[in-house]
């Protein structure tokens, strides 16, 4: 066995620091130590005249919040758009109201982590006051269903407060869809005598929130629901009412401290393209984001591509354009960032996993049956339309295969799986190898051809590519929030407290204005889901917030990339920072779409120990 | 073209952040602007009277450094020997004595880049001060030969202090071995009238160094050699005169920072055993340090694994039990650590790839002219011993492919390139598919079988291990140095200036006591240098320092990790902090086995802005 415990230590002195090692074990490092004592800003709304944390009232405002085809949201949701409609509600202070009491609050997790998740337990914890009760759903709408519910005490937030993770509660991927789930989800409701449920969680989440609101209204069961923006990849926003969710600043500092290192560490080494893949299925916002701090030689924009309608061969002659033209400025190096989704926006590729989706499923048992992934090759590429069965054919033989055996639960390809920064590696080394071959075909005065002298061509000649891939994702999810999440999901466990406990149902917390001062919004999750048709069946969905080839922020990118991708100007925005003077800062394409002066700092309100009492 | 450029832009306010978001280009982000400004502190044995930053003086003590083989060593380096014997020097205050002016040195860097590397020009920058000269030499030792050299200015020092990477010079991997190459390097030495020479480098730059001290020592030119410990690994290090090298520090709390996030996502998803290999060819003390920052499920140490000759199927054994272990105590997740050259400690794949590279030289020519990896194979298994043989048989075939096909420079397998965490993967995956199979075979009460009860059994045959990997490596090497990073290599910087100008040759800069104060040292190169047998040709090498099995850094971990591997009791130390209470601590390997009070802080002298006039 490994594990023989070695019994002996030369002197006393270095068992003390044996012991104080040890004891930074479960989650008492000296950073975590210190970090649990920084505190958090809070609104004046949340704020009484002593100083002290309680409820805002939500009022309502002039803004609504209406998506295409409201006429058909408003059937599904009658009782929950009768009282509250499409109009967003604004947090003011209370005032010396009396405060509310016996009042019992649950919260779930819901989906991947995203850094400030236990911030908003805290929050909760704080706004609920020892007059109500805080519960804990643990393992998402998984155990809402089950029931697995217990107190949380407050001695466990003071152990959670600005940590990172999801591990308090555990979170899980359940849909609550069938009439039994909802059933069971009353009973939770009701056995539990639950004034409040708080969903914290994505775009599914939230839109399974609005249908669980809709549900109790109807049941006449007397809960108030309300969600909570969670999603690292920032596509759960509403522009100027809430810009963006919570763990997308943690896990685009943490992704763009480690892209700036990997851009240091290119032009020190002076050998490597450094292809990173960044998590973000559908929006690219992590992507756009980490190349506004770093400076990468290319970043590619799913959005740009999927409007622009770039085919995978464009998108290859545009890399390795760059790639020759930074050659001769003599930089055989440089970062390329890849978002994680963007094979779905390759127009022929998406063609062909749709079309192999189809094929799979028609011949599910023909092919079961076949013995080698040769002959189900072979069986499939006829029945592909001919420009899919193209393409498939000239992909790398492991991406083949790849396409052919890995199914999700659906029988579907697993989209997610697809190493796109390897497929375009090995796309880009084939184009190299022909360029050599053929100079005359790649370079020369006519357009769409790359202009180089003959030193150049021959220079070119000698490019042997060396790459690294990388794939950053699950790091950026469960660090300790930077101080903005933290902020800002502690705000967004006050807002929704304050709601839970006024009896408002359907919302979604939301905080803009970081600027100055925070405003707090409720906007009402009806105004946010809209009705489509997915083969053939209408889904509810929340739209996801993607890159807009017109806002600020992909224009900050767009006027800046030629430079980039020509010199060598990185820059490395470095680790979070907990203290000191970079702290504060807020994503650049916040700052960049919602028109502040600056991304230096946030203005959250009146810094506070998190714990009250 | 995806640089369609656009044009217009909403408004002015916008159109300043723009500005402001292009002119953080160029290593000004706010952080790096910031950083450049932090002090650094200053031993006082490079201070005068008025606080300003002169040379030190080295005088010698009674302290030896000798290597085994001494007497070869003596034959190899009279020149070097005879000056400076084996005595270890210490820096003391030069007093008020006369400025030496008028010296020209020349710094490089060699082989990979390390945090910190930057702030030992700026050391050697201000230590030569404004009468002497210091030059930069471009790409390494390659560099050195070609005489590729330029006058370093002090406003370039303004632009790097602190900063990250070794892009300022670059570096290459040149080993100068050749008579030729000797002499080039004596022309550019003699041609720029250089009177000290600093090489910035591992193990192999500074055996370098020592052959080029006594070199140019046995020529007659007067040109003082300097090393510089440089390594993310840690392993160019000589215990008590120099506990660890630079670079270490930054590296592992990079990767201590996403393994401590990996672990606390790991217990939020639930889901995931995340198998994470750590750079470190050969020691495994960046694994050790990391496990002791983060406490996760497993670290592998090669040491230990070649210590007890283990088998590659006692370490799945050993794994397997623990995942085992953790599922009967309902967890289902965890971290594992493996050291990037595992492989080579593993005695029967050590043994095959010997194994390997011996039938590949010798059948060269056979192998070439075979057609496919499968005809390879079948030619190469019958000509491997049958233990290697079975072996190879047993991997998995890409592996296999692998192993056959990918050869380095030399012809020699590419050990580097090994997926030792995939392998380890697809093994574990193998064995509890059998577990689930012959359950009795592998649970009951007989050593070596895990006691579980019929229940644990039952439910152990549902496990499903879902696993992601990761590689860090890169993203270590040039981030912009931890203070103490910054702090010691500043200092490496000034005495290796102050060795260079009073002429002396053939020693490592080191300090030591980074607790106290800190310790300046010069250790004779010849006294880290051995001779040894490889492959029939003697080789100088400086031996790296590894992980020893009975160091307290090894037994913190010993002592603590079944509890670690049992219970979920992570921790994460966090982002590099530049500012707040947690921004000085040391390695706690280093605190562990120099037998410090603590590791929460260093201390190496009073506080200085870095560039001095």
């Amino acid at each position: 066995m490994l594990s023989r415990i070695l019994s002996s230590t030369n002197e006393g002195k270095t068992m003390d620091l044996f012991s104080k090692v040890s004891r930074t074990a479960g989650k008492h490092s000296p950073l975590e130590e210190e970090v649990r004592k920084l505190p958090v800003p809070v609104s004046s709304v949340f704020l009484g005249k002593d100083g002290t944390i309680r409820p805002a009232v939500f009022r309502q405002t002039d803004m609504t919040l209406l998506c295409k085809g409201h006429d058909r949201i408003a059937q599904v949701f009658p009782k929950t758009i009768e009282t509250g409609g499409s109009l967003i509600l604004e947090a003011v202070a209370s005032g010396e109201s009396e405060r509310v009491t016996g009042k019992r609050v649950a919260v779930l997790f819901s989906g991947g982590p995203a850094a400030g998740g236990h911030n908003v337990l805290a929050g909760l914890s704080a706004v609920l006051g020892k007059d109500n009760t805080l519960l804990g759903i643990r393992k998402g709408p998984g155990g809402l269903v089950r029931g697995d519910i217990f107190e949380i005490d407050r001695e466990s937030i003071h152990s959670i407060v600005n940590m990172g993770g999801f591990d308090f509660l555990g979170t899980d991927r359940t849909k609550i869809k069938t009439a039994e789930q909802f059933e069971k989800v009353k009973q939770t409701v009701v056995n539990n005598r639950l004034d409040g449920l708080v969903v914290v969680g994505g775009d599914d989440s939230n839109t399974n929130a609005a249908f669980i609101a809709e549900y109790l209204a109807t049941e006449g069961v007397g809960c108030s629901v309300i969600g909570i923006p969670k999603t690292i990849d920032g596509d759960m926003a509403a522009g100027k009412y809430l810009p963006i969710s919570f763990g997308f600043d943690t896990a685009t500092k943490i992704y763009s401290e480690l892209v700036g290192n990997l851009t240091q560490d290119a032009a020190s080494a002076v050998k490597y393209y450094h292809f990173v893949k960044l998590m973000g299925r559908t929006a690219s916002k992590i992507t756009l984001e980490v190349a506004l701090q770093t400076k990468p030689a290319i970043a590619l924009i799913s959005e740009e591509i999927a409007e622009k309608n770039m085919p995978l061969d464009s998108i290859v002659d545009h890399i390795v354009r760059i790639i020759a033209l930074r050659r001769f400025r003599g930089i055989n190096h440089g970062v390329i960032l890849v978002p994680e989704g963007l094979v779905e926006f390759i127009p022929e590729m998406s063609r062909l996993i749709a079309d192999l989706n189809k094929v799979l499923a028609e011949y599910e048992r023909d092919i079961a049956d076949l013995p080698s992934v040769e002959h189900k090759r072979e069986f499939l590429l006829p029945r592909l339309t001919s420009q899919s069965a193209q393409l498939m054919a000239s992909l790398p033989p492991a991406l083949q295969e790849m396409l052919i055996l890995d199914r999700d639960d659906h029988g579907n390809v697993k989209v997610s799986q697809i190493e796109t920064e390897k497929l375009l590696i090995e796309k880009i080394r084939y184009r190299l190898s022909e360029m050599k071959r053929h100079t005359d075909r790649f370079f020369g005065k006519e357009d769409g051809k790359i202009d180089a002298t003959p030193e150049q061509i021959e220079d070119f000649k000698k490019v042997a590519l060396s790459t690294q891939s990388h794939f950053l994702g699950y790091e950026g999810r469960s660090s300790k929030p930077s101080r903005f999440d933290a902020a800002f999901t502690f705000q967004l466990g006050l807002a929704a407290g304050s709601l839970a406990l006024s009896g408002k149902t359907g919302y979604m917390a939301a905080i803009t204005d970081f600027h100055k001062g925070g405003r707090i919004l409720a906007l009402p999750l009806t105004g946010l889901v809209t009705a489509e048709m997915r083969k053939g069946k209408e889904e509810f969905v929340i739209e996801k917030s993607l890159v807009e080839l017109f806002s600020p922020s992909f224009k900050a990118y767009a006027l800046n990339r030629d430079k980039w991708a020509m010199e060598d100007c990185f820059s490395s925005p470095g680790a979070i920072q907990y203290w000191g003077p970079t702290s504060r800062q807020v994503p650049m394409i916040v700052a960049l779409d919602q028109d502040y002066p600056d991304f230096d700092t946030f203005d959250l309100g009146e810094e506070k120990q998190v714990v009250i009492e």
